[in-house]
C-alpha cells in the first residue's frame, strides 16, 4: 500500500531566522512589554531543556505575557517574521520539549496565574496555564474539591495539558485527556480558538480539545483551561504490600482490576528501587518488589476494599501486608514511594538519572519488567524501576555517568530496546512523558507511516510556516 | 480580530456525481463484490436517514464490505472518480448523518461483525465496527466484562464512535471518547491507518483516536475499534423518587455529585414524561418529576450509597423513596425509563417525535428546563422531557404532525431556542446525538468562528476532494 505524501508547506519550513530579525522583535517585545522581555544568556539557558541529559538549546528572547490577548500579540508579530514561539510552564519536562533549535522567543506563562472561576456545583473551574497543580489545589483547599492528577513535579496545568500527563492518580481519575472540558488557544496565526464548553460531554463537531491535548505546543498556545475537579474523598485507606518477585505484583495488580475494585493509585517499586529508599529513607522494607496503594471513598467502602485487596494480595504470594486509614500513618506507609526520585541518585553519587517511560497491556507488564530487568542485569546497569501499574505503566531510570560516552552509547542501546519490548507488546513508548526532541524516533515504529503522515498533515494545516515549537514530535525543526 | 480563511480544497469540491459515473462504479463494485452491492429504490432509501422528520435522501449504491482491505479497495475506487462515501452501521442516528446529499456510495458495515480478540487480563477487546452494543454484551456473557456505553438503541459500535455516542451510564463511566483505546480508519485516500495501541494511556504524538470519534464519517470510515470493557459489577442497586419540580430534583442530583457518589446512572422524567409511562406501562407513579439512579459496586457499597441518596432526596423534598438491590424489583422499578419512546409518542397518536438533546453545566440544568417547559407551555407542545441529568444533559421530544407545515415551523422554533438557551448557559447544542446535518446551523453559535475554521481546516486537510460523508457537519456537501 502507498503512503500519502503530505501537501508541502505553504512555502519552505522557516529555518534559524536572521540574528537582525531576532534584533528587531526583541526590540518590538520590548517596547511593548518592557521588563517582561528578557535576554540575558542565564534566563535563556534556564528556558532551554534543563532535566535531562539531552542538550541545552536555549530560546533569543523569553517573553513573560499576562493574558490571552497579550499571547496573540506575541505570537501575531512572531508570525509575522517566521520566528520561532516555544511555550513553557515550569521547565519540569523530560524528553527535551522546552529546547530552541532553531532560537526563537520562548512564552513564559508564569506570570499567567489567575484562577479565572470556580463552579463548585458543576465541579469544574477555569484557569490560566501557569498556574501549577499544588498551587490549584491550594486554591480549592476550602471548597471541598480537588484536582487529582499528580505526574510528580509541581508542574504547570499548562504544561500538564501539553504533555497529556497523568501519574500516580490515573488509574482512578484518568489524564489530563480525561480532565479538560475546554481550552482557549492561541493559533500559529495569533488568532484565539475556544475549544469546548462548560458541558460534561458533547457531540458538536471535532474534538479540537482533545487534539490540543498532548501537542506539545506544536499546534497553538494554551492561554486558558477549564478542568473538571472532584470531590475530595471523604475516607482514604493507604497501604503496602512486597511480593517475591514482579511476576506476583502483577498478577495481584491485574486481580485487583479484573475484581472492580476501585482503585486510585496502586504503584510498584523494583527490589533496586526498594534497596534505594531503603538506605535514603532509614527504612527496613524488604528489599523485594513492592506494591503500594490507596482508595479512595467511605469510611466503609475503603476500609472493605483495602481488606480486599489484602485477601488478594495474599493469593497472590504477598507478604507484609500493612494498610490504614489515618493520615499520618498514611504518609508513613508512602515515604517510599514520594522518595523515589533522589533515593534512586544516592544509589550512585555523580550519575545523571537517564529517566524513560513505556506503558503495555497490564497482562504483558511482568513480561516486560522481567526482559527489561534481565537487559539492566545483563549490562550491569544500575536502573530502579518504579511503575503505575494499574495503568501498565513504568518509568525506568538508569544512573548514568552522562560524560562517558560509551555508558551514554550502553543507556541508549538500553532505551532503544525499553520500547522496542513495549512496541512489540502492543504498547506505547511514552506513558506520560511525551515525545519532546527524545522520542521523535520511536514515533513511526509505534504508529505507522500512515499515522505519522496523517499527523503531518494536520500540522503542516494548522501551521503552515512551522513557528510553533518546531524540531517537537515530528521532527519538521 | 480577523478569523484566518481556512486553505482552499485543492481542486474544488464535488458536487453529485454524473449518472455515468455512478453507473461505472456500481458495475466494478459489482464486478468485485457481487451481490453484496445493492441499487434497489428500497434498499438505497434505507439507507438514507429514517428515523426523524429530516427529508429520506437516499445513497445511489449500497455495497456491503467484509473487512479493512475491502473497505479501502471501496473507498480507493471512489476517491479515484470522487464519489461521495457514506458509513452505515445501523441507522439509528438522528440528525441526518446517513443521509446521501449527493448520492454516492454507502458502506454498510453490517457484515463487518467478528470481535477479532477479547482481553479479559486487559479489560479490553477488539471489533469490527458492525458489532452492535447489545452482540458485543452477549458475546461477553462468559467473560464477568461488560461494555457500559447504552445510547438507547442497539446501535453499531462503529456508530457509536463516529458519533460519540453516551448514554445513561455515562455519569460513570464516561463517553465512547473516554472507553475506546485505539482504531483502524481508512482515509478518504484509502489508505488504513491505524490510531493507538493497546496502552491505556499514552503521550505519543497527536490523538488521532480522539479526533475520529465523532467525527461522523466525515474523516475517514472506522474498520476496527479497540474498547475497554469493564467487569459486570458484584451488586447493583436502583431506584426512584418523586420532588416537586425539576428544580429540587436537580438539587437533590447536585448534591449527590458533590458528595463524591459514585453514581452509574440518573435520569429524569418530567411529569409530562410521567404521565405518558403511567399510561402507556399502566403505573401509577405521581405526575411530578422523577429521578431514577442505579449505583454499581460491592453489596456493602451499593446497599450504604443508596442510603445516602435517599437521605439527600429527603434533604431536598423528595418522597416516595423505593430502592432494592434484587435484579426483578430493579427492573419493575426503571420501567417507567424503559418505556420512554413508546409511551411518549402515545401522548398523541399520528404525531411524530422529533427528538433533540442538549447539555448544559449541571448548576444550569434546572433553569435551562424550567425555561424549555415554559416555552412548552407557551407554545402549548406536547413534549415530554427525558434526560441524563447527572451529566446536565436532556432530551425533549415535542410531538408533532410533522405534515403540518405551522406545526413544524413552531418545533422548529422551539428547538432553535433550545440551543440558544443552552449555549447561553455555557453548554453545547448536542450532548450526544451529534450535528449530523439538523445541527450544522448552530456549531458557529457554540465554538465561534475561528474554532470552526480550525474544524473546516482539519477537514480540507484529511479529505482535500470532500468524499467523506459530504453535507455534515460542516455543511460542505
Amino acid at each position: 500500500m502507498t503512503i500519502a505524501v503530505p501537501p508541502p508547506f505553504t512555502r519552505p519550513p522557516a529555518g534559524r531566522p536572521a540574528a537582525e530579525t531576532i534584533e528587531r522583535i526583541a526590540a518590538t517585545l520590548k517596547a511593548r512589554f518592557g521588563e517582561h522581555v528578557q535576554t540575558g544568556l542565564a534566563m535563556r539557558e534556564q528556558h532551554g531543556h534543563t532535566t535531562t541529559w539531552i542538550v541545552n538549546q536555549p530560546p533569543d528572547i523569553v517573553v513573560f505575557p499576562e493574558t490571552t490577548e497579550e499571547v496573540a500579540e506575541i505570537v501575531r508579530m512572531c508570525a509575522a517574521e517566521r520566528v520561532p514561539i516555544i511555550p513553557f510552564g515550569t521547565g519540569t519536562s523530560l524528553e527535551g520539549h522546552l529546547n530552541a533549535p532553531l532560537g526563537g522567543v520562548s512564552v513564559d506563562t508564569s506570570r499567567m496565574k489567575r484562577v479565572l472561576a470556580v463552579h463548585p456545583e458543576d465541579l469544574d473551574c477555569v484557569l490560566q496555564p501557569g498556574v501549577t497543580r499544588k498551587e490549584l489545589n491550594e486554591h480549592l483547599r476550602d471548597t471541598g474539591l480537588f484536582f487529582p492528577i499528580d505526574p510528580g513535579a509541581d508542574a504547570s496545568l499548562g504544561g500538564m495539558v501539553s504533555t497529556r500527563a497523568s501519574g500516580t492518580n490515573a488509574v482512578r481519575y484518568g489524564t489530563m485527556k480525561d480532565n479538560v472540558l475546554a481550552l482557549t488557544v492561541v493559533t500559529p496565526q495569533g488568532e484565539i480558538v475556544r475549544t469546548g464548553t462548560r458541558a460534561r460531554k458533547s457531540s458538536a463537531g471535532y474534538d479540537l480539545t482533545r487534539l490540543i491535548i498532548g501537542s506539545e505546543g506544536t499546534l497553538g498556545i494554551v492561554t486558558e483551561i477549564t478542568l473538571k475537579l472532584h470531590g475530595i474523598p471523604e475516607a482514604i485507606s493507604a497501604g503496602i504490600c512486597s511480593f517475591p518477585n514482579v511476576k506476583t505484583a502483577c498478577d495481584a495488580v491485574i486481580a485487583t482490576i479484573q475484581t472492580g475494585l476501585p482503585i486510585a493509585r496502586i504503584e510498584l517499586l523494583d527490589e533496586v528501587q526498594v534497596r534505594a529508599v531503603n538506605v535514603y529513607s532509614k527504612l527496613t522494607l524488604p528489599e523485594t518488589p513492592l506494591l503500594l496503594f490507596e482508595f479512595h471513598g467511605t469510611d466503609a467502602g475503603v476500609t472493605e476494599q483495602a481488606q480486599r485487596f489484602g485477601e488478594i494480595a495474599a493469593d497472590n504470594e504477598g507478604s507484609g501486608f500493612e494498610w490504614t486509614t489515618k493520615a499520618e500513618e498514611r504518609t508513613r506507609l508512602w515515604q517510599a514511594r514520594h522518595d523515589v526520585y533522589w533515593a534512586s541518585l544516592g544509589l550512585r553519587p555523580g550519575a545523571k538519572g537517564v529517566s524513560s517511560d513505556v506503558c503495555v497491556p497490564i497482562s504483558r507488564l511482568a513480561e516486560c519488567l522481567a526482559e527489561t530487568k534481565a537487559d539492566i542485569e545483563a549490562l550491569g546497569l544500575v536502573a530502579p524501576i518504579a511503575g503505575h501499574v494499574g495503568d501498565g505503566n513504568f518509568h525506568v531510570m538508569p544512573l548514568v555517568m552522562t560524560d562517558d560516552p560509551a555508558e551514554m552509547a550502553m543507556a541508549d542501546g538500553f532505551m532503544h530496546r525499553l520500547v522496542e519490548r513495549a512496541l512489540a507488546m502492543e504498547g506505547t513508548c511514552t506513558g506520560e512523558h511525551g515525545v519532546g526532541q527524545g522520542k521523535i524516533k520511536y514515533l513511526e515504529g509505534e504508529h505507522g507511516g500512515a499515522a505519522l503522515a496523517m499527523m503531518r498533515t494536520l500540522k503542516r494545516a494548522l501551521d503552515p510556516d512551522n513557528i510553533m515549537n518546531p524540531g517537537k514530535i515530528l521532527s519538521e525543526g
